[in-house]
Formats: structure tokens, sequence, C-alpha cells
């Protein structure tokens, strides 16, 4: 599967194309993002969301902020390095992914400063940084598709919610790659999609990409994963993360956390499928994890037509925690956690 | 409060006068329906909806269904009672009321045919049985408003869920009539509102009607409930009912089961509000109620715009089943019935 979210073009004066998922499943537009400031609006409006394309939109959107600084010597270059980089990061709060491979950018830039080169070199570092940050993430992807894909029997049903698949990475995405995988390894599987509001990212962007892959897909509402838990049609539940604490406790759309109560009520495995990336080891739980609340207009005017009266008061959380003891097992690319623990997690962040 | 939803103008030749909620908040239109089948028509596409106001709106459409019958004989009017009856019944298959309403009015007209009496008396009759109807409903719903106010502190929080309010009743409501209540007792409340797809009953409706009512209303995606939940800002969860099975089972609109999980999940009470004629005594628990499953444009095309792949498979039901180990109490207009069973409920039923 091709990237379907964000690549570069040309060198570290090039720009990077991202797929518009707002434009998603109506239309396919790809949008050139020449400007720092133009990729903080994309991830901000979601045309660019997911944890890891976030982490990998940020790397490239830091490259853009710094093009202008080229000429610079070495230590101004690399004030404006870190100063760009505070500003992108502040984007979007609750993915790790975005701080985290800005953070990762600026220590290569601090590296390359420590050997005296101009900004001109530092900023060819960074793209290279960025690039390679976009092939590691697509090889997380694959891992964690093979891991998952040996805990989906054929024939079985998943529930899955929000998108956490190709759209969300810059590979075959991460909660989706075990059910990618599956398929290619001629396993039949029926997908279950929460449309996931206020966004409905689950039937705009996973139904799409689904569809798109060959994969049997029925949307329904989030309300009635409930329902399709207790009816017995399936057999798992694959979400992904925005950040997981050093507790395993998971920050995912919002709508998650009841997911999870209901798949342990029902007696239904509950996995999360997360990069290493995903995991903050500086975040000791999930009631540390700033939840970023967004526009009361998503809630009021779904699609752009108003729905509720006006002005009406709403609270409008973009995402819930998960606490570990309801998680069955965590899958990242280094292996897979069952019932995730702190201890557990340190080891595998130890590798 | 006036009744919002439907009401009768003038004699058994006149016509019902019924509130199109399809158009809610944006505009307040008001619909003559002349015919059954323009009745059969608005509780289809929901212009009215909500268990109590359907019953009212059953027994109301008999009569229109009947008026072009009133010259004939008395067993020819019986018979086409039965017909029309059988015919309008069948117009939405969960709620009992509307089904019992009409064989309510189909009881009398057998009593009236008892009497010898021709079809314009029966007719009569009928309208008579329509409007005895309504004021019933109307003061059950005050009485149950009573009993659930009891059951809210000042200061509380309360969450709901799809529309169990005026709209869908001839009075106060079902599950807001105990908020209503408390409010015009100067008890200070909280009310969040799941938004409740796939037709926005929550957003469109609930926050319309409880802002009418001078509540203070907060509008929540239905995602967003277990993090309301779980934050300790709500004391108590009210919803309705659209058929109580006689073990205490509880169906009312898709996402109330889960609901009920979070709320047990985080020792929060969850009370059920619905009238007697929301109790079906022929219906032994909630395997054996009707789940009507409703078009997949509704969750496709989200007010009119499409949000999802043209054409994708899509499981839309429209209602769930609460188990009865998960309702706190039941409120009805004859008491409040705790930790409802079937003995319970059989002798809630002998008055």
């Amino acid at each position: 599967m091709e990237n379907l979210t964000i690549r570069w073009e040309g060198d570290e004066l090039g720009h990077a194309v991202l797929l518009d998922q707002t434009r998603l499943p109506v239309a396919t537009e790809w949008l050139e993002v020449r400007t720092m400031e133009e990729m903080a609006e994309a991830i901000r409006r979601l045309a660019v969301r997911g944890a890891p394309a976030l982490g990998v939109a940020g790397a490239y959107g830091l490259v853009l902020g710094l093009q202008d600084a080229r000429s610079l010597g070495t230590a101004d270059f690399l004030a404006r390095t870190r100063e760009r980089a505070a500003r992108l990061a502040a984007a979007r709060p609750t993915a790790v992914n975005l701080p985290a491979a800005i953070a990762r950018s600026v220590r290569r830039a601090e590296r390359e400063a420590g050997s005296r080169k101009p900004g001109s070199e530092i900023l060819r570092a960074l793209l290279a940084e960025a690039r390679a940050l976009e092939t590691a993430e697509r090889a997380a992807c694959e891992r964690m598709g093979e891991l998952g894909a040996a805990l989906i029997a054929d024939g079985a049903g998943v529930l899955t919610h929000c998108n956490a698949g190709a759209l969300c990475t810059v590979g075959i995405g991460t909660a989706l790659a075990p059910l990618y995988v599956a398929a290619r390894q001629g396993k039949h599987l029926r997908v279950f999609a929460d449309e996931t509001r206020p966004l409905f990212q689950g039937a705009r962007l996973t139904a799409w990409e689904l569809e798109r892959g060959g994969l049997d897909v029925t949307v329904i509402i989030d309300g009635a994963a409930a329902s399709v838990l207790r009816s017995g049609w399936v057999q798992a539940v694959f979400v992904g993360a925005d950040r997981i604490a050093r507790n395993g406790d998971v920050a995912n759309k919002i709508g998650t956390y009841p997911l999870a109560v209901l798949a342990r009520r029902h007696g239904v495995p509950f996995y999360v499928v997360a990069p290493l990336s995903t995991l903050d080891p500086d975040c000791p739980d999930g009631a540390a994890i700033p939840i970023e609340e967004r526009a009361a207009t998503e809630v009021t005017h779904p699609l752009g037509v108003p729905a509720a009266p006006a002005n009406v008061r709403v609270f409008n959380p973009a995402f819930d925690v998960t606490p570990a003891e309801l998680v069955t097992a965590l899958v990242c690319e280094r292996g897979v956690v069952h019932s995730p623990t702190a201890e557990k997690l340190r080891k595998l962040l130890q590798g």
C-alpha cells in the first residue's frame, strides 16, 4: 500500500504533500504545504491526523519552518530551530508523537550544531531525520500488522473505532494493520467500524480505506457498538492510541473508553495497537494526559448542518482515557504486551 | 407547559395537528394531518415519535381512518375498524404504546358495537377514547415528574439520552418530567444531553425543549457520556423507554444499554421513567422485543450530507435492550419500583 497521508517532494527546499482528509470520502484532494504555518493549520483542522502521521507531519513541518533560515550560522539556526519547534508542537496537545518527533528533530539539530555545521547543512540533516522517521514508522506498521494478525482467527468479526489505519500513519496503519495483514494471509474478516462522532472519522476514513483495501466493512453508529458486542458478532476490538502513559493507560479518540468497558463486559478482547513512539515515558498515568477540547461547532453543526439550538452549551473532548486494566494486550512493533503494566512497559522500552 | 406534540381540532370529523419534529430546532412547523395514511407516514418519518406520543397519535390516527366509514352499520364499521387498526399499528414495531393504544380503541369500538351503535356513534366514541388517553398520559407525566423529582438533589448533574421529554409525550415528558418538576421546585440542575445518533434527537429535541423550559443543558456526543460519568459531574441518569418487558428489561433508543453499563461502573443510579402504558405484560423479556432496523441513509447521510463511502454496508438498529439488573429504579405514574423484577412489576400492574 502506498503512503496515503503525507510525503515530501524534492530536497530540503522542497515541500510536503498531504491528502486532505477533511474532504474524504467525497473527494480525494492532495494539498501542497509550503510553510510551517500551513502545516500547523493542516494539523489543527485535521487535514492530517492520527498520532504516527502527526509525528511525520511535525518533522516535515519543522523543515518547512526553517527553509528561510538556511543562510544563518550555527548558533542562530539552532536558536531559530528551538523557537519554531515550540510553536509547531503546540498545534495539537494530546498525541505525544507530534512533540516527540519535533523534539527528536531538535536533538538532531543540536548534534549537527555540535559539529559546527552551518544552517544549510543542519536543514539538510533535518530533512534526513524526517525521512528516517517516515521510514521507521512505515516499518513499525508492517511489524504491528504481523504481530496483531496472529490474534485474529479466520472468519472473525472485528470492531474498531475512529481511524487507526493507513490514514493515521505513513504505512498500513496501527489498529487496522493487523486486519490488512490477516486479509493478506487469506483470512476472511468482517469489520464493524464505529462512525465515530464528532468528525465521522470511522465512517469517512476507516470505511473508505477498508473498502479500498478489499475488506468487508459495516458502519455502525457509536451507540450501536454495545449491541454488536453483545450479539457475539465480533471476537476482538482493535483500536489505536494517541498517547500511552507509562502505566499503560491509553488516551485515544473519545468513545474508546466506553468500548473497552463493554468489551470487558462481553468477554471480547480489547487490543490497542500503537508504535513505541506513542508511549510517553514522561507521563505517569492517564490523569496526566492533556485532553484536547475542540470547537462546539463540531457537535452543533455535524458536517456543517445545524443540529442543535443556536448557542447551546457543548462539552466536546476529543479524547478519553482507557485504564490499563481494560487493555487485553498492547501490540507495538517490538512485541505484544499482554495485560500491560508499568513494569512490563518499562522493560519493553528498554528493548 | 402546553402540549407540544399532537392535538385534535374539532369534533370526530376534525383533524390532528402535529409539531413536525423532523424540522426542529431550525423551524417550528405544525402539520395538519387529515388521513390515517398521513398519520402513518408522520409516524414512520418520525414527525411524531416517542412511545407515549405514538399511542395518542395511533388513537387519533384510527379516528381519521374511520371518518369515511361513518355511514356504515355496526358490524361493517367494526370490521373496518379492525382492518384499519392492523394497518396503522404496523407503522413502527418497537414501542408497545402504538399497538396498545390502537387495541384499546378497538376494544372501545367492540363495546359500542355490543350496544348496536351505528358507525357514526362509534366514531364519536373513538374520539372520546383518544381524548381520554391524551388526558391520562398527560396526568401520568405530571405524576412521574413528581415521583422522579424526589430522586434529584438540589445542585445535581443529570445525564439523559435521546428525547424522553415533552416532545415524546402529550405532557411534560417521561425521563425529563422529573427535571421539569425539580426545576419548578427551585432545585438547580445541570443537564447533559447525549446528542443521540443517528437522528440527533438529543441535540435537536432535548436541548431545544430544555432550553425552552429554562433548564441548564450541555450537549455532548454519545461517546463522551462515559467521560462525563467518570468525571463525577452527574449524580443520576434518566432515560425513557419504548417497551418494558414483564421481567423489567427495557427497550429504548440505541445507545441506552451502554449508558446503563457505564452508569453501573461509575456508581451512578440509572433511572427509567415510563408510563404503565409502556409496560408490555405479554412480553417475557428483552429478547422477545422486536428491534426496528432503520434505513442505512440515517447513518451514511447524517442530516442529509454524505459521510461514508457510497453504498457502504450499514447496521442501523433503532433500539437496544437494557437488562433489568442494570436499572436502579423504574419510575411510573403508580410509583417507583427499585431494582425491578418480574414479581415487582406484576404487583405494580395489579395496582
